[in-house]
This record gives C-alpha cells, sequence and structure tokens, in this order.
C-alpha cells in the first residue's frame, strides 16, 4: 500500500463491505480468453469453482469468453453487477474506475500493478485512480494486489497461485493481509492444518480501502468468528485501536501479525512500501487493551485458531496440566507458568477424589500426573481423573496429554461426550506423529478438541485464550466506569510561545493541570548575584532557564545539592561558563533556584504520535529504565484507574509498593499525575507535541510527586 | 529419574557404550509367549523388526517362543550375549542382574517399575539392583524405561507403543532422553517431518547409566551428528559443561529440552547471590558456553536438526534475508534482528550486479526483495540474485522464500547444483501448505535443502547454527590461551570460624585474595565512645559488625555519610538500639568505621553449588538488577578474560563503557575481582559455601574498584 489515504481518517459508520464479498455479479476487465494470462486466470477462478452470481467479461476485443457473453465496456455490462475486477494495464485503470461511477458499479478490486510501488508515475496514476473512485463513488480494493477470496460462497475474485488452490476450505476465520503473496501463502498452509477460511483480502496498496476498513466489515460477519491479520502499518492508530475495542465487545479475537517492528525492519517496510510507519511500541499499546492476539508465526495463527474455535473461554487464568509421564506435565507446567499463566493446587475435594482413582504413587498435584498405570485400564482413571479436574472449582480451563495406541478413539469418544458437560475449554497435546492414531485426532479436532502437537505451542494458545478474556474483563470493567475527568480542561497561556519551552515555563504548564513542581524562582543572573538571603531554604539546584538548552546537563548547566548562597553564587557564574562555551549564543531566561526534591524517580512523558495522537508514556527514571525499554504507554486521555494499570504493568512496578522493606510510595499522586498529564496533551493537541517530565519524583505514600525537571516542546505552527 | 547415582561423580574414562547400542546377542528375561504381555511386546520388537544378532528368551516356564529356543537363565544363554533385557516383576529383578553379572553378559536394560518411583520399598529395591550391578560389572539402564532403540540396526531393545510405529526412521541424530513415553513420542513426530534418528534411548531412574553417560558416548560415535536430549535434571554440573565443550571441539550440537525450569527455583541460602543463583541459571550457564542448543519444542527439534544437517556452518551471523514479497522479506528481517543475526547491507559489487538482473523498483538491500516480478522471468533472476547474494563476502548464510508454482521443481533443481559451489548454508522458507508443489519440497529437503513453513522458525534454526559456530569460535580462542591464574592459591585464616563471618572478617579474606575494600576500622563500641578524633576522614560510614546480622540495612545497623565526630557517636548508639529490637542475643564484634567509596554498584557472588560447584556471579547493583534478574554466571575458577566475557553479557553492560557521555569505567580492575573471586571459592571449595560482595563500586578507568560490603558464609562442618 501506499501513502495513507485521506479517506481512512474520515469518521465514518460501519462501510458494509458485504456485496464486495458476495457479488450477485463480477465483472472481469480486461479478461483475456488465454487462461496462462491474468485476465485468463481471474476469469477461470470465477468459472471453474463454484461461484453462483453472474460473471461478465469484458473487453472489447471479444465477443465471448469460455461460452459466456463478452461485453465492450462496463456501461453494457447487465445488472446487478456489485463488484467489477480490473487486470488492465496500470495507465488504463483510472479510466476503468471511472465507467464503474458511471455504470453504478459500487465496488472494483484492481489487481493491475504499476501504481505507487513503481515510484513518481505509477503515484500520478494512483492518484487519478482515487480521484475517478471519488468521483464515482466506488469503492476499490487495491491495486497491485491479489484479490477478495470468498471460500464460503466460491467468489474467487483475484488471480494468484495459491487462489487456484482446491485444498482452501471454507470456516469461520477470515484474513486480511498487507502483503497479498505472503498472506495467502499463510492461508493456504492454515487451510491444510485444519482452518477454514470464509475471506482472505488481499489489500494491496490500499489507494481507498484499507486494511482497517476491512477489519472493521470483517469483525461484525456473523459468519466470522476470528479475524486475523498480517498487517505492516496503519495511518489510524486510534481507529486501530477502537476496532480493538470493538472485537473485545463481540468477542470475537483478531489474530494480528505485524511485521516491520525491529529496526532493519521497520527501514525495510519503509522501501518497500513508500509508507510511514508508526513506532511498534504504539501497536502494542493498541494490541495490548484490544481484542488482539499478536501472532509471530504460521503455527500461531492455527493453534490459536483452534482453541478460540473451541468456543469455550476461560473465567480465569488457572491451569491445570494433565499428563501420563511425569516429565511431559513438569514442561507443561514450564510453559504456563512462562506464560503467565497459574497452576494452582486442587481442591481438597478433587484431591481426594483423584486419591481414590489414581495408584497411590501418582502425583495428586497441578501439574497432574498419573502416571504410566494410565495403560492399566485403558486410560479410564485417565478420564476420570480429567473429569474431576474439569469440575474443580480452582480450575478454568486443562492442557492434557492424549493417550496412544489401541484405546485412542473410544477413550476419545468419551472425552468428547465429558467435554458436553462443560464449559471449559480443554486442549490436548498430541503425543506421538500426527498419522499414528490419526483416525482419533481427527475425530477429535472435528469434534473441537485440539491435538497441538508441541506442548510448548498447545499452553500458547491456552494463554492466548486467557489473554483474549482478560482484556474482556477489564474492558467491560473501564466501560463501566463514567470517565472521571481529573482536572477540567484549562486554557493556557502560550500565546507567541513557540518551539521548545524551558523548565520554568514547562512547569508553569504543567501546575495548570495540577501536576506538582518543585519551588523554584527565576531571577535575571545580575539580581541573583546580589542577593542577601536564601530565596529558598538550603541545599538548592541551580539551573539555567533557556529555551535554547533543553538538555541541560550536558550543556553544564545544572547544579545541585548547594549548600549555602556563596556556593549558590558560584555555582551560576560555572553555569554561565559551561554554557558560554557549549552554545555561545542561547538565549538565558535567567537562572532556576529550585527546593532539593527526593523519592523514586520516574519518567512521566507524552508525545503527539501522528498515527495514534495524543499517548502517554511512563517509566522508571535513570539509565536502566532506557537500557532495559521498561516502559508502557496509553493514549491519551484516560483517567487514573487507567493509569494505575500503567503503572502496574511496568516490570519494575515492584519499586512502588513498598519493595524490600521500604515504605509503599504514592501511587494514588503518581497516577493522578499520569492522567492529568494525558489531559494536558489531549486538550492541547494542537499545539503540544511533547511532554517530558523527568524526573518525576514519587515520595511515600500520602506524600505526593513532584517534578522535578520538565520540557514541553510545542508544534512548529503558532497560533 | 530419581536420585543421583554416586557413579557419576566418578571420574571416569569414557565409557564405550557401543555393544550395548549393537549387541551381538539380547537375551529376553522373563520373556512371555502373549505378545500382549510387556515379555511378549519386547521379544517381538527384536524378531519382527529385522534386527540380525542372536535373540535369546529366557523363561523356565518355556521350552520355546515364536520358534525360538528358550532358555530357563541367564546361565544357559549362548554367548556372545551382549544385552539382557530384563521384564520381571521388579522383586525379581536384582537376582537376575546378578545372573548377568555370573554369566558375563556387560549391559542390561530394566524395563520394570516399581523401583525409587514408588517409594521406600521401591529404593530398597533399587539399591540391591545397584549393588548387584556393581559387583558382576554389570552396566544397567533404567530400571522404569523404555529402553534402548538403535534404528541403525535395527535392534529395538525395549517396549512401548511408538518404540513399535514402522514409521520410525534410521539417521544421523541420537537421542538420550529422561522422560521415556515423552521422549519417544518426539521421536515419532520428528521422524514424521524428515528426521531420522540411529539411536534412542530412555534412561529411566538412572539407577547407574546416566543421561550424561549416554550424552558422552553418543557424542563420540561417527553415525551421529547431533545429539539430543530431554533432561530434567543431571547430577554432575561440571560433567555436563565438560561434555558440551567436547561437542564444541567435535563440531556436533546437543540439542537440548530442559524442563522443571520454573517454580520453587530459590534455595535457602544467606548470601543474595546464593539466592539468586539455584537451578536453571547454571544449567543455562553450562548450555550458553559448551556445545548446547536449548529448544523449547518439538518443532525446534525439527527444524534446527535440519539446519544442522546441511553440513555446512555460518563463518559469522550476517544473514541476507530474500522474497519475493516485500512483506515476507520486512517479516524475516524482524526475526533475524530478534535472533541476534545481522542484516549488513551487501557489498557494493553484489548491489551493483543485482542492480542489472532485477526490476528497477526491486529493493536491492537487505532483506533482498526481488518483487513479484521474479514470476516473469520463471525466477531465473531470483535463482541469479541467489546466487549473487551467496557469493557476496559480507554474507555468512541465507534464508529465502522458495518460489512455488508449475516452475518450482525445475527452480529447485537449479538451486542444488548452485549449492554445491558454496560452503555457505541456506535454509529456505516454505511458501504454501506442504502439499503444494511436495515433489518439489521432497526433492529440496532430500538433497539437504530445509524447507521451513514458518519464517519464525527458519529464522530461529539459521540463529541456532549461528550460535553453535560463534560458541565453537569462543571455546577455540579460550582453548589457546595458557590459563592465567590473578593470585596464587593462599591459605585462608579461618580458624575456628564457622557459619557467617561479619563484613570486617569477610573483607579481610577478600584483601587475601588481593580483591580491594574500602579503608575501615573495628573499634568497640566503648573504645569508640571515647575517640577524640576522627578514625578516618569524613564522611563516614558506621556499621555494626556481628556475625548474627547478615543482613545489616534491615536491622538498622548501618549509617551512611556520617559528617562529623558527633554525628559519629549518636549514629553508634542508635545502630545499637536497633541492633537490640532486631535481634536481642545478637553477637555483637564492634563497630566499623568506613570511608564512603561511590562508583557504580555491582554485586559479585560466588556460591559452591552441589551440582556444578563453585560459581560466580555478577550482576549490576542495585534493585533494578533484582527485579529483572540481569546476572550472569561462571563456573570457578577463570581468568580475567572470561570474566570480561561475564561483564559484556549483563543487559545493563552499557553502563560501564562510558553510557549517555558518563566516563569509562575501570572494566579491567572489575574483571580481575571477579577473577579473584572464582580462585578464593574454587581454592577453598571446602570451606566456602557463599560469598556476597554487595556492593563492588567500580570507578572511572584506571581508578580500580572497591567493595563496600562483603558477607561470606562458611560450610557447615569446620575442619
Amino acid at each position: 500500500m501506499s501513502t495513507p489515504s485521506a479517506l481512512e481518517r474520515r469518521p465514518e459508520t460501519r462501510l458494509d463491505l458485504g456485496r464486495f464479498l458476495n457479488p450477485r455479479g463480477v465483472a472481469v476487465v480486461g479478461v483475456s480468453s488465454d487462461p496462462a494470462r491474468i485476465g485468463g486466470q481471474a476469469l477461470r477462478l470465477l468459472t471453474d469453482f463454484g461461484y453462483s452470481g453472474s460473471i461478465y467479461p469484458v473487453n472489447p476485443k471479444y465477443g465471448e469468453v469460455k461460452g459466456l457473453t463478452c461485453y465492450p465496456d462496463l456501461a453494457r455490462v447487465p445488472r446487478p453487477c456489485d463488484v467489477a475486477l480490473i487486470v488492465l494495464a496500470a495507465s488504463h485503470v483510472p479510466g476503468a474506475i471511472e465507467q464503474c461511477g458511471k455504470a453504478g458499479i459500487p465496488f472494483a478490486v484492481v489487481l493491475s500493478s504499476g501504481f505507487s510501488e513503481v515510484g513518481a508515475e505509477g503515484r500520478e496514476l494512483q492518484s487519478q485512480l482515487v480521484a475517478a473512485a471519488r468521483r464515482g463513488g466506488v469503492r476499490v480494493v487495491g491495486p497491485n494486489c491479489l484479490g477478495v477470496l470468498n471460500l464460503k460462497d466460491s467468489a474467487r475474485i483475484g488471480f494468484g497461485g495459491t487462489m487456484q488452490l482446491t485444498a482452501l476450505k471454507s470456516g469461520p476465520v477470515a484474513m486480511a493481509t498487507q502483503s497479498g503473496g505472503f498472506g495467502f501463502g499463510v492461508v493456504a498452509i492454515a487451510c491444510h492444518y485444519g482452518i477454514g477460511f470464509n475471506y482472505v483480502i488481499s489489500t494491496g496498496n490500499e489507494a481507498d480501502l484499507t486494511l482497517l476498513d476491512w477489519l472493521a466489515d470483517l469483525i461484525e460477519r456473523p459468519e466470522v468468528a476470528i479475524v486475523t491479520t498480517f498487517m505492516e502499518g496503519v495511518a489510524d492508530g486510534r481507529r486501530l485501536n477502537a476496532i480493538g475495542e470493538r472485537a473485545l465487545d463481540l468477542g470475537k479475537p483478531i489474530l494480528v501479525w505485524k511485521v516491520g517492528n525491529t529496526g532493519a525492519g521497520a527501514r525495510a517496510a519503509v522501501s518497500h512500501t513508500a509508507r510511514m510507519t508508526a513506532g511498534y511500541e504504539l501497536f502494542r499499546a493498541a494490541f495490548r487493551r484490544g481484542g488482539f492476539i499478536e501472532i509471530r508465526d504460521v503455527d500461531d495463527l492455527i493453534d490459536i485458531s483452534k482453541a478460540f474455535l473451541i468456543g469455550k473461554r476461560p473465567r480465569g487464568r488457572r491451569v491445570c496440566a494433565v499428563s501420563i509421564s511425569g516429565g511431559a506435565g513438569v514442561l507443561l507446567a514450564d510453559r504456563c507458568i512462562e506464560n503467565g499463566l497459574e497452576l494452582p493446587p486442587l481442591s481438597e475435594e478433587t484431591a481426594a477424589r483423584l486419591r481414590e482413582t489414581l495408584v497411590s504413587f501418582a502425583s495428586v498435584a497441578n501439574p497432574l500426573d498419573v502416571t504410566a498405570h494410565g495403560y492399566n485400564d485403558n486410560f479410564a482413571s485417565y478420564s476420570r481423573a480429567l473429569r474431576e479436574v474439569l469440575a474443580d472449582p480452582r480450575i478454568d480451563m486443562v492442557v492434557a496429554r492424549a493417550p496412544r495406541g489401541s484405546v485412542a478413539m473410544s477413550w476419545a469418544q468419551g472425552l468428547i461426550q465429558m467435554l458436553k458437560e462443560t464449559d471449559k475449554p480443554l486442549l490436548l497435546n498430541w503425543p506421538t506423529a500426527p498419522d499414528d492414531n490419526a483416525e482419533a485426532l481427527r475425530f477429535l479436532e472435528e469434534n473441537g478438541v485440539p491435538c497441538i502437537l508441541g506442548p510448548g505451542r498447545a499452553v500458547r494458545a491456552l494463554a492466548a485464550l486467557s489473554e483474549f478474556s482478560e482484556k474482556q474483563r477489564a474492558w467491560r470493567s473501564r466501560a463501566k466506569r463514567a470517565p472521571q475527568r481529573a482536572v477540567a480542561r484549562r486554557a493556557l497561556d502560550l500565546a507567541g510561545a513557540t518551539g521548545t519551552l524551558g523548565e520554568h515555563r514547562s512547569k508553569s504548564v504543567l501546575r495548570q493541570y495540577g501536576i506538582p513542581a518543585v519551588n523554584e524562582v527565576l531571577l535575571a543572573p545580575a539580581a541573583l548575584a546580589k542577593l542577601k538571603s536564601a530565596p529558598l531554604p538550603f541545599p538548592v539546584a541551580v539551573k539555567l532557564e533557556s529555551p535554547d538548552i533543553p538538555h541541560k546537563t550536558e550543556a553544564g548547566a545544572v547544579r545541585l545539592g548547594i549548600p549555602n548562597l556563596a556556593a549558590m553564587k558560584e555555582a551560576v557564574q560555572s553555569i554561565l561558563a559551561s554554557v558560554r562555551k557549549f552554545k555561545a549564543d542561547a538565549r538565558i531566561d535567567g537562572v532556576l533556584v529550585q527546593e532539593m526534591a527526593s523519592g523514586l524517580e520516574v519518567i512521566v512523558g507524552a508525545v503527539n504520535d501522528p498515527y495514534f495522537g495524543p499517548t502517554v508514556a511512563f517509566g522508571l527514571g535513570g539509565v536502566y529504565t532506557e537500557l532495559l525499554k521498561d516502559m508502557t504507554y496509553r493514549f491519551a486521555p484516560f483517567d487514573a484507574e487507567t493509569a494505575r494499570e500503567m503503572i502496574a504493568e511496568i516490570k519494575g512496578a515492584a519499586l512502588l509498593n513498598g519493595y524490600r522493606g521500604g515504605p509503599a510510595l504514592d501511587v494514588a499522586a503518581l497516577a493522578d499525575a499520569l492522567a492529568r498529564a494525558s489531559l494536558l496533551i489531549a486538550d492541547h493537541a494542537e499545539r503540544i507535541a511533547e511532554i517530558d517530565i523527568n524526573p518525576l519524583f514519587v515520595r511515600e505514600a500520602g506524600k505526593g510527586v513532584v517534578a522535578a525537571d520538565a520540557l514541553i516542546v510545542l508544534k512548529e505552527k503558532t497560533d
């Protein structure tokens, strides 16, 4: 895809793409009688795979193709015709879109390449295409895409090798992909391993319809239970976030495979699609809160889809791992812990009943190891153990090793019966080759019991279920709360200000939103030199106030812990000398004398991201945070309760809660400051580009927080 | 497995288990004519799968079984008979082992359960079994195991469902597993996906032969190129480490799947270091330095085995990722970076030649995207691009997407030809379902080109190759160095000392090994109260010296930054009051007055691990390190060069090298202190249990390091 479409930013009610997915008629514009050509292949995909709508070849060269009447242009095509599939050379495409508009054909798929992906000339053609679409009210997929595949209704509207595979199967999963070839390949693999897709959309250059348009449409469809997506980038981060919340509301996950996340990756994304990509961290912020599950490989897509298709959701994150072999149980337990799941002890009642059922040396614990003696009774006691565990109120879901051998099939039948009586999800880890006891495997999977080969993969799939349910619960509880504004919108006195504000002025802006800052006085250097008494109690800090020195430490413009008046005057001279060396022409607004503050150092920052809008970042202060990238993000504005969630997310969160005998710190005040910072940037998004409060000191509980330094950067434009 | 065998700790030359793996004759002791019983199944596994050695059923009940002469006892069995396969009830097993000894049968496999895994009675039987083995010089696998499988020579010596699978295939991989059922299941899966195994050993309770015995044997075998292992634990960590080094020397990887890593890892210990140094962390220390590749799921085993079986090893970590679709290239690039691989730009010459070959808008970069125009010339330009990239001296290995479609097979044939001319490994990421272009896939894999479905999985396999080669290079360079002792062995004055040493005494031990500590004086509280002048320049720290208060801060026994004599005396009183409250009967050896030190805080610790022996731990000081577990470990003793490797491994290493404009710190002195600490604990392993230097301050380069606090814990036994 190319530059983000202006359309994507329009506030819009849901665009119904139903007729696009399942058209009553499709015109193939630029059809060819040669099946080796794209125009021939596109026709064959409609004629040979069971599409039941009308097919209208369009090409002035032919009167008939493959026994179908061929029309000279779109104006002559009979109605209803919902989609024009365009396979013309790039230069003819804008004209064809124009014709669609005139003919009242609402949707077009442009397979042709030669647009923004090939340079300036192509970009110009793409602009013409978009202009024609806007004029005619035509919604377009592509150009430079593989098309729209509807396996439910056998409408294969596109081209490409994988689109021709007969092994593709229909099912309640949908995919929208920004990389057509890659995405269709993934679909082929997933179909091979049992996942069926109703819809697959290759979005191409996204001249008009974007990935987000498709995600927003697909998630609403009753015939879609899971949406999957291969994503390089999106222009409207807030809409992505909103779609994630809608997914939680609907209870349908969006499995998102985001690429271009690392340095080299991001650069490559730029050169490939000539498109800016917002930072991965902000995508993750959207993914983590919304109904997204991040996936990282084909297996994830397959395993996690199977887990969701069970249709049962865990009430909590408590797993019981059940095995016939100690090693496998320990392994499953390791993976559960690593995935943030819990393995609580079984309830007393369950344990007591299990002791009656199992051999004396079986481990009645979690993981539950029934031992190889499970073989001795043809897994009857293993089945009883599973039943007990599923009934245990302390357990939310189960991962179990499947038995193999001659009893596998009858055991499987028993399991399916047993699972009818529980609403807890159960996954099996298949213990042998997929063609060993293949009949049992097929039977289990067809009856909603995923049989996953790798133990780690099985647990990862359970963890995805748990993650989704947990996010749903959090979202519902957020949705119930009335949003609490910590502070009413205030006008800021920024008249004439531009670029970087000095520290003193930055803090005055913070104070207007109720974020406390250290006591300080701003003095002219000359006035300071004449002082007879302390402007504040010693010790103090002395800093230079200059809009031209946003990073004071490296300019030698800061002195801390100054004990008396003489030292203070000395410090000012020394600072002035340093700064003259560092930047001779720096504007000097005065000298700041500040009280020394202390507490746990944290950073509260905010940016006005071009994709995600006003966003607040939070982390512990100091070099470790930067080295270890222990930061968390939220889209502004938000309230203090959301801020508390942020605070709990960083790895260093324990430091705030009375770590190693230290006092508990004022998390309430910190949350309040975060919420206020979010309101400040959100209320004034048109003026403020960045906010940096670094450090903010967090004191003991009840004693508040205080900003010791701050930096606000305004947008270039003044108002 | 059960308790570690005493044997494992014997220093031993290599035990040759060749006749165990490929016996000239096998006696089945406790054979049954009923194929449903284990004794019948075990016989059938020898008779029905092509074993060419002699088979000797042993059971006084039969004269003949399955047409074979049945012997009443082992004494009557003809020679040579190298292995007795024992399927008797547990109580009869020690007697049978006794008979092996008398009959001169050197090896036995005990399938029977009912030993240490079932409680006290079983443990007693297992001791009898071991005693009988020792007396008779018999080496035993098991009990409670699935046996020894040799697919190369069709010797299936054991029982179990997966052992009977005809689909198991022979090949240059070997597995030793501490979980029989699990391990054989993994073998079945791996065989299904194309990995062949010459040997599989289920080690069971390890009453005699242990996992390490098998790893040590298998790695030496010419018919074994890769050893894989499923490991719950081993008793002799140093031997594990040595086997890892041998693997590097031989150039054969050991793919290790370690379980039991989460949960109650922390041990009861006095020092901070000892609490953070237990279990899995030390296994990882061995894995990371030796020829081990840690695997976490079945797919890892399959993919990484395929990568090693290419037989080519990368000279560095520089990858080129080649694709026909931008999205796939970006994805491969992301995964490379995440796996610590590098994607350097191509050389000028390569880039120039590629520009001639590829379409103008192809991205001549790394990842290299030849674009879908690759399809236009039947992938001829794609092949040329691969050839150029393989020839580029800046590139050590290649991961590429395979093309699909009708040209796949001829393209594959060209690729195989091309790869004959390079010594760089190349992996393909298969872009579609495994049954799409299946013929090409099979052809490629049979000719040494792994075709891996998941892009992430493909890159992970390349990363394993790179990791192994890098460790080999590091090991070779270490092996060339003469080990440098930083300090000669010194006798320590520890007469009468036991348990925890006070800080002052701990530091005097450090000083004996040349580890600098802060200047300090130890005074009696009464003497201190009478002082007229400062014992050290102010400011000073005051601490209580008591062997009963290893953690002084929590007892209120530390005051820092004391500015003058009066404050010092006050501090002593206040400390004494705090300590009386904390632990009324604490022995008080005096009051320590110390100079205040500063620098970057680090922790140097050492423990005498029961499995791994003397081990040194290193990390940055402060709460973050503990929270973020940013520590690294080495087995003692080692020299300063190894210490420098440790220092470079922690995430916070950048802080030592002049981070954010700060000065570079004295890494040389830090490395020296680590090496000295390693010698101290290694030289005195019989006396010292734990060492904690926390904090050690690291000053600017040239200014050294200094221990501000220290704690040494002696072993319980006094000498």
